[in-house]
């Protein structure tokens, strides 16, 4: 029987999207890793009732472990510690030593950044950070605030509560001793090991998938097959028990025969592919892109290590830039306007050429909302990319708004990049 | 009493964190601005169990709409709309009518972008989406799904299920629809207006705020604050009835009186506050980026009429780079390396100079996770701003990995502007 763990996620900067939640995804993707299924996250806002209900429901759906993320800060609206403590049926008391440690951390931190923190305000929030339930296990903070393992009280049945906190690197942080506490271990043993395999498909539409899958339906017992369509790239994401290795062959089989070139990764993502082809020739790749805004460089310079291989890039917004830092013809600009397909291959060239790259990238388009015309709509880009021994253009009218056309233009690019280093389906 | 809506989001690729959610707190923060109440949203994978159950728990907890995302496309993992016609006691049948117009839809968009879609992909997929459980409102596509609000069964009590696609921006375009149809007019009669509002400390820690907060406590009722800190910034949000303004503003001169000049905003953003005091001046800027890769220049590109403002950035990743495109002298980064104090200078310097910027800004620093020494470990950043009349500059020791040095380097970047602009507590 799969073991299962339920998620809850706390607070109501998360619930509103002030704040992006990484919590849940990251720790569904740790739990799955281990085998453990995850069916449902939580998310709640900063509110007692609001807790205790997503507690019930998790241990209702008859888990075998509940998460819960946020609130263990020193503010009144963080209440988790003491709402779980509650639900699990153990009253919580300030553990005095550990008390000492917060304080420990918080003086040297406060020392570090040059706070000048009112004593009260650090006994204050120290003491609440230091309640602990009667017979939980403490996990050692990493930022201020300890993690816990609650119990249910002794007489009753139900899963442990794992209580982290909010910020991804102290939790991500404190996961290895969470995932080493005896009540944890206890929790998720028996989990068996579960494959995630992904297959990733550029240009054809979810429904051409839909048909392949239906027509392998029954060659695919005890796989999990789940598809995702996002800037134009179909990913086939599927989860297996190891003997399901060979249902696994099936599908990738299948896909393969019905799509052929369009399928251009079993694995890797597209960044993945390009950083690798790069590296393998040992090559440099320099950017000039106007309407993604620096979004490109961004993208290219995010993994570790990709200064060996990204000499930099322009984001060229205003013409005077594109003629200056990129050396675009101002004869040009003038011909077709700063949208044109001359323009893009003359930002590749021009990042090439002054970076001193191999390969040189350039993007020009509109992300309006203003800016359109009826001959140049919003969302009208040019992508070129300009090699020692090759180059490869695209035109393209993406849809969405502002954020939509810088994502999906910046995708875009990097496929073009990948057409030109690997070929595969033409971006 | 409050009216309550409770929001389930379907997807594995959502769950799993592929795909990050931008719908659970869209729809939370366009219920709230109604002033609908959202304490909770599941998260739920394609699985038709864990999506009853997030159904069940949801009116179970008495809400008066339940809303769903996703789960509404061709594919069989795209279950949703059969399991709230089944969860409501309403059985699916086609709808040959809205058959024939998502037919057109998406004929029009074969044509548009050239699929060779099979004749029979499109019509499995087609019917599958063209069925509608008895009794339902089809919202009209705006992409090739249709949406739906579906009342429970005559003879049943429980709120309408209101189905909507997962796409944002298809969701968002069919919400007016939405919101117009009976049932979920009648279910949201009765909501009144909250108000939300924020206030902004950059600098002090959030203990500090606990005090501010506790000392205050009995002067607040009607208030619902929460507190949330990130990359140094304090944010304070509280929503309230109209009837509780003199409340808030009991909390707003409660924070002013304790914090001052680190209360930098009594609502808008810093990147707001940014973009307003450069146009008031007519001031352009220009960003020189090394460690942030195109990040500082992409988020001052994120606003709609950015490019009225800023002229382009250059990421400046290879020494040459910094060199050739900006005019570092070879000597400036001989003297401290390339990460110093007098390169994050001459970084704004050779931006402003080269594209003849009003502003400009620089920064470099060591993103890790390789690169750093004893001498400048993985997280030291140095910023400068260089205006008409005057500048600023701030060296630090950012905390984290490298996509959180790279992403507090922007914001630090973007408060050193506020300060150079505005004043206020330094970056």
């Amino acid at each position: 029987m799969a073991v299962r763990a339920g998620i809850v996620v706390t607070g109501t900067e998360v619930l509103t999207g002030r704040v992006a939640d990484r919590n849940g995804p990251w720790l569904a993707e740790a739990l799955r890793a281990r085998g453990v299924d995850v069916g449902q996250v939580v998310v709640v806002g900063d509110r007692r009732e609001d807790l205790e209900s997503a507690l019930e429901f998790l241990v209702g759906r008859g888990v075998d472990l509940v998460i819960t993320t946020g609130g263990l800060g020193p503010t009144a609206d963080d209440l988790t510690a003491a709402v779980v403590g509650a639900f699990q049926g153990r009253p919580s008391s300030v553990d005095p030593a550990l008390e000492q440690r917060i304080l420990a951390v918080v003086a040297r931190l406060t020392a570090l950044r040059g706070w000048q923190t009112a004593p009260e305000a650090n006994a204050a929030g120290i003491a609440k950070q230091a309640r602990v339930p009667a017979g939980a296990t403490v996990l050692e903070p990493v930022g201020t605030a300890p993690g816990l393992v609650v119990p249910v009280a002794e007489g009753r049945t139900g899963p442990p509560v794992l209580v982290l906190p909010g910020p991804p690197a102290e939790l991500q942080g404190m996961w290895p001793a969470a995932l080493a506490a005896e009540p944890v271990r206890r929790a998720l043993a028996g989990a068996t090991e579960l494959r995630q395999r992904t297959l990733r498909l550029w240009g054809p539409p979810e429904s051409e998938l839909a048909v392949t899958l239906r027509r392998v339906e029954d060659q695919l017992a005890g796989l999990e097959v789940t598809t995702c369509l996002r800037d134009g790239e179909l990913e086939i994401v599927t989860r297996y028990a190891p003997d399901a290795e060979e249902a696994y062959a099936r599908l990738t089989a299948a896909v393969s025969a019905d799509f052929g070139v369009a399928l251009y990764s079993e694995g890797p993502s597209v960044d993945e592919l390009v950083a690798a082809a790069l590296d393998d020739r040992g090559w440099t790749v320099a950017v000039g892109e106007s309407c993604t805004g620096g979004l490109l460089t961004a993208r290219l310079t995010a993994p570790a290590g990709s200064s060996g291989r990204v000499l930099g890039g322009v984001a060229a917004y205003a013409d005077s830039a594109k003629e200056q830092l990129l050396a675009v013809p101002a004869e040009t600009l003038a011909a077709g306007g700063a949208v044109s397909p001359a323009v893009a291959t003359a930002l590749a060239e021009g990042a090439r050429r002054r970076f001193g790259a191999d390969v040189g990238v350039g993007v020009t388009g509109i992300a309006g909302p203003g800016g359109g015309s009826l001959d140049k709509p919003v969302g009208t880009v040019h992508l070129a990319v300009v090699g020692p021994d090759g180059a490869a253009a695209k035109s393209a009218a993406v849809r969405g708004g502002r954020e939509a056309v810088r994502q999906r233009s910046t995708t875009l690019a990097v496929h073009l990049l990948r057409q030109l280093l690997l070929g595969g389906p033409p971006a």
